[in-house]
Formats: C-alpha cells, sequence, structure tokens
C-alpha cells in the first residue's frame, strides 16, 4: 500500500471530526440521562464473545449471523464474534449475570460492527443506543416502551413530523397456527406481504385453508376497522388473534394520548424480524428518510438460551442517524503565554465557564492555532475574552 | 456448547454492571469535558481499518501487531484490523484527514481490543482514553501533555500519593550514535537497562566505546546531579544529549512548580516503547498498583505513514484502571400507575431533578421492582418521594 492510501478508510466506515463528534457525544449524553431517568440502567457490554453467546438470537436470525465478524480467539482456541448487536448481550446480562427478579431495565451505547452495510449508503459501524425491559409481558410494557422510544427522538430534536408504525406478529401467527400451514406457505405468505404483492396475494390465497383472512390481513393491513369488517368470525374468536389485536389497539390508544399530535400508522404485516419477535413491534420514521429513526418490539423468552427465558421488549437505534447532518462550532480562547498567577487565574476561570483555552507554546502566536476564534488579553490590568 | 456455559466471557473481557458503568460513563463524561477545557478536541476514530493504517506504529512496534485482532472485509477482500490502540488513528486524522496547518490538539475515549491481556490479570477490551498535540516541536508541549494527564488523574480522584516518572529516550540514543554502536549491541544494552541489571551492565559496558557513560547511564538513571558528575565531558557537549537532558529538567521544574506536592522521579533508562517514542516519555504511578495510571510521550514524525510528518506528543489510560473498584449506589424512585395528570406531573418533576423513576406496570407492585429506594406517594394530596 503506497503511503498516499494508507489513510484511506474501508467503505462504511468513518472518522468522525471535532464539528459533528461533539455534537454525537452531547446527543449520547442526553439521550443515555433521558433513559437513566425513566428508570433504564445503563450497562456496558463487551466488544467480543464467543459466537455461540452472541447467538442466541441469531439461530432464528441469519442475518444476524452473516452480520458478525468472527476471530480466533487466540487463548481458548475458540471463535468469537464482534458484536453485531447489543441486544442479546443484555438479554444475556438480565439472563444470567445479574438476574433480578421481577422488572429490570437497562440502556446501553456502544459502535457495533457489520460486515456489511445493512442498506444503502449505511455505515457498517453504527453507534448503536437501545434499551431494553425484561420480565413483564403485560402491553404496558411495550406502551411504556413507544413512549420512551419517542421521549428520545424528542431530546433529539426530530420529533416534527415523524410517524409512529405499529405492527404485532401475533395476528399473522395465530392465523397461521390456526389455518395449519406448513413453513414453506408461511415463509411464502410472508414474502408476499413483505412485497406488497397484492394481486399475487390475492392468487396465493385463493385455495388456502382461511385464505380470505390472509388476504384481508394484508389487503387491509393498516387500518383495523375495515381489517375487523373483513376477517371471518372465526379468526375474530380465536383468542391468540384477539389478543394481539386488543394489545395493538391498546398501544395506539394509549401512545395517541401521550403525544396527541403523533402521526400513527397500522401494518399488521409489517413483518420485518418476524422470527425474531414474539408481540408488538414498533418503528418511528422521520420525513426524507427511507430507514427508520428507532425500532424495536416484543422478543420474549430471548433469555432461553442463557437458561432463564423472560419476556422483553425493547428498541435501539444509531445515534449518527439521529444527529445526521449536526455539526457543532466550536470556540477556542487561545491565551498568551506566561506562568503569572493572575493569567493562570484568568484562563482556569475562563476554563470553568465551560470554554476551551489555549495557551501558546515555545515559540507560537495566534497564527498557530488556525481554530482559534477568541483570544485572552489584558485589557488595562484585566484579563477579557475577546472575538479574533 | 450446553446451555448452562452460553453466558461464559472470554477471559480478559467483562460486562460492566449498572452500579459500575455509571461511574465510568461520569468518569468518561469529565475526563472529555476536561479536556475539552484544556483546548483537546472531540474526536471518534473507527473501530476498524485497513491493517496498513493502523500499522504506522507497529512498524516499529510488533507488540502493537501482535495485539491486534484480524479479520477479511467481506467487501474488498483485504485484512482489516480491529484498533489496539487509537493514537495511530488520531495521527491518521491529523495527517490527512483534518489537517491543520499549526497546532492542532485531539482527544478520544473508546474501546480498545488486544488478542491477549498485555499484563498480570488485564482486560483484552481497555477503554482508552488520551489526548494528542501535533505541530509543536516545542518542550512546552510535553509539559502542557504531562500537566494535562495530571490533571485528568486529579479529576479521577486518584492524585493523592501520586508518582510521575519521566524518562528521555534522546540521552541513550544520542550515546549510542556517538559511540557508532550497531543495532545488536544497542538491543542489548537496552535489554540489560529494561532488567536493571547492574552487574551485567559493568561487565558488558568494561569494553564499549564509550562504556563508562553506558554504565553511568544505567547507574545513576534517577539522579540528574549524580548522573552528570559520572558522564565524560564529551558526552555532556554532544548537541543532542545536551537537548535531551535540557528537555528532561526544564519538564520536571515545571511540572514541580505547577504540581508543588507532587513526588516526581526520572528514569533516564526507561526505555518502554523505545523504538516509538522520540523524546520525553511520562507516567504516572499510583500506590499500590503495578500498572501506571497513565503513560505517554513524544512520537514525532508518526504522521509520516500518511504522507505528512508532524512533531507529536500524547498520553493514554484506561478509564477502568482509573475508576477500578468504584461503584455507585443508584435510586430509583417507584410511582403507582395511571395517567392523570398530577401523577404524571409529578413524575416528571421527579425525573427533572435527575431521579430515576419507574412508573408500575400492568399487574405489578412495588415486589416487582426489587432495586426500588424510594417511591411516590400521596400524602394528603401531594405527591412525595419517600425511602422504602
Amino acid at each position: 500500500m503506497p503511503i498516499s492510501e494508507t489513510w484511506l478508510l474501508p467503505d462504511g466506515v468513518a472518522d468522525v471530526l471535532p464539528e459533528q463528534a461533539q455534537v454525537i457525544e452531547n446527543l449520547r449524553r442526553d439521550a443515555l440521562d433521558f433513559l437513566a431517568s425513566r428508570g433504564y440502567q445503563l450497562v456496558y457490554t463487551p466488544f467480543i464473545e464467543y459466537i455461540e453467546s452472541l447467538s442466541s438470537l441469531s439461530e432464528s436470525n441469519h442475518d444476524l449471523d452473516l452480520a458478525t465478524f468472527k476471530v480466533i480467539d487466540q487463548l481458548s482456541g475458540r471463535l468469537l464474534g464482534v458484536r453485531a448487536d447489543m441486544t442479546p448481550q443484555v438479554a444475556r446480562i438480565d439472563a444470567h449475570v445479574h438476574p433480578v427478579e421481577g422488572v429490570a431495565r437497562y440502556c446501553y451505547a456502544g459502535t457495533v460492527l457489520h460486515t456489511k452495510p445493512q442498506g444503502f449508503n449505511t455505515t457498517r459501524a453504527p453507534l448503536q443506543l437501545g434499551a431494553e425491559l425484561f420480565g413483564s409481558d403485560s402491553i404496558d410494557a411495550d406502551v411504556e416502551m413507544v413512549d420512551v422510544m419517542l421521549g428520545l427522538i424528542k431530546k433529539a430534536g426530530l420529533v416534527d413530523g415523524i410517524h409512529l408504525d405499529l405492527g404485532h406478529v401475533g395476528l399473522f401467527r395465530s392465523l397461521v397456527k390456526r389455518a395449519g400451514l406448513n413453513k414453506n406457505t408461511e415463509h411464502e405468505l410472508s414474502d408476499l406481504y413483505q412485497r406488497k404483492a397484492l394481486p399475487e396475494l390475492a392468487e396465493f390465497t385463493q385455495d388456502l385453508n382461511f385464505g380470505a383472512d390472509f388476504y384481508a390481513l394484508g389487503r387491509y393491513a393498516s387500518d383495523l376497522d375495515a381489517l375487523q369488517l373483513h376477517l371471518s368470525a372465526e379468526i375474530l374468536a380465536d383468542a391468540a388473534f384477539k389478543h394481539a389485536l386488543d394489545e395493538l389497539k391498546t398501544t395506539q390508544s394509549a401512545i395517541q394520548a401521550r403525544w396527541p399530535n403523533l402521526l400513527i400508522g397500522v401494518d399488521v404485516v409489517e413483518l420485518r424480524s418476524y422470527h425474531y419477535h414474539t408481540g408488538l413491534m414498533y418503528a418511528v420514521y422521520a420525513p426524507n428518510r427511507a430507514a427508520s429513526l428507532a425500532q424495536g418490539g416484543r422478543y420474549d423468552g430471548i433469555g432461553e438460551h442463557f437458561g432463564r427465558a423472560r419476556p422483553a421488549t425493547g428498541f435501539s437505534c444509531d445515534l449518527y442517524a439521529l444527529s445526521a447532518g449536526q455539526f457543532n462550532a466550536i470556540s477556542v480562547v487561545v491565551a498568551p503565554k506566561g506562568t503569572n498567577a493572575d493569567l493562570q487565574q484568568a484562563i482556569a476561570s475562563v476554563r470553568a465557564q465551560g470554554l476551551s483555552v489555549i495557551q501558546l507554546l515555545g515559540n507560537d502566536d495566534l497564527n498557530s492555532i488556525p481554530n482559534a476564534t477568541h483570544q485572552l488579553v489584558d485589557v488595562a490590568g484585566e484579563w477579557q475574552v475577546k472575538p479574533i
């Protein structure tokens, strides 16, 4: 590699320079403080783990396994994975390391790595921030989680014009069970829903057991009233289906009551991470952005992999996405050389006000500090900060 | 891997649970704010880079190369390294990405990974925090760096009883040059110094060119006055040797003036990272701890690897080491269920005071929140926080 290229970074990987780093740092702090105020306790999870520990989700989520960088542990000779998602790590902590009886709330923030970008023009190293709630199967927990997610988006200054999408895997799943579909048919249906391919769906469901219900689920996916009008009495009376529908409605009305101006949409066949989630799913979208700002859902039973299955719901986001395009103007005060007490006191007092103060070195002058915005000058015996 | 072991972590890797995570998080913030007040601007560096970019130091530092986890980049087919040290990354930013003319100051904080623990019972995933100053070859820059390092240790509450060690590779290096030693002899001498093996050193230097000076360097390594008395007039008149000695003395007296109660020691044959450093070296030790709390030194020319050689000096530390053994008692206020406005207002106001407030979910009661320390109770129509 010639010197001229040693500074090149791999695709999907970037430096964050001071003007933006300070914005992200502040957002990280505000977000963690907000989550702490809501009772979510901070944990730091390891950057590497045995691959088996990281795979609690990837057993049912091949994508996560593919996204995980693997290295050999020179100490044990075993395979390690670099974390691609922190949720399974927090689930491990809840299940085993910090096994609280009752309800536990955790939050986290840290870089995760993906072997490939997970979308167009996306980073391979998101700064994942999230919150998880373990030990409650009540829909209240999901409502709280959605409310906290929205509160965080508001903290980031992005609440205007956002759109909340609610889904629930329980509708499709209970219908599949009642219809007695095999795995292949289930996957094909799921694929048709994802592609919003209504004509194909109509054809595919024509001869299917509960076919009209499967079609209605896709056709009226975002209108619960219309959906109910078009579903069969049998499925509407199904306990699991009814429970899922009730949870979706409860969440929608509870969140609308707390966020009266929020646009809330429903999509009962939004089945991303279908194998991973077990109940309510939620995502927040901003205008003019394809990817969601934050997303999450219920994933009961995840701790089973670690010997303690627990109800769980949580969300995560990428702090880079939440802060996209924001930069911070940084003030830098330059002070002259000197060790005399009044100058040192003046410097200390300006620093105590939260400003950056640089004292000149060696034979340097003001031109040596190209990012200087102010200087500390002696005005009739008093040190004052003046713009340059 | 049986379920009973999925929660096991690799050696040298750990979860950080809430009681300690909050301490480290606060320390991280205080440290970065302190560095910002001194004019050091925050950068975030990538977790992975092409191995060639990370090797600006490892060309002369085989240990760093051995410490670096390597993975194949699926996008480019090239070898990536997981950062084992952030200093080369910041040097790359200074040299190319953010090429300021004049003096540039950067700080950073983040996890680095090591393939093996670098000492007894040490982590493989330190939370490295550091500061680098580029573009000044003045000893003032080194003095500032040492002062900033000490200020940071003070912020962490560890300043009592600490010990500053100063060294300078220029003494040994200029003596080697004047004596015209070959690389092998230089390495053998360096090894003898590191092992503090005075009898062997006496024997080894007996027939060496400038042998008495090499012996004196080891024998009076920590006493500059005695050292000068035992060195030959020729080496004392050597410009490079004299410059190094002057820099060491200047730093010692400038730092002692700023930190009057600080224990300062000198060791002119402390040659750790000898190939990496080019001038003054510094490390801070705490009582009862074998490893240094923070360490650094001058490493001029590092940017050459990226096409722009610059004078540079900087230090780093592991935030886990700086916070070792500290835990944080966390207050958690539990509020009853309910969406009525006065309860919601009370919750918001307690949260605004910086406290964690959890509202009960579903059919939960106080026993569902085992980490609860307080509760919000209605006392004659007024919501009050009471200890449990």
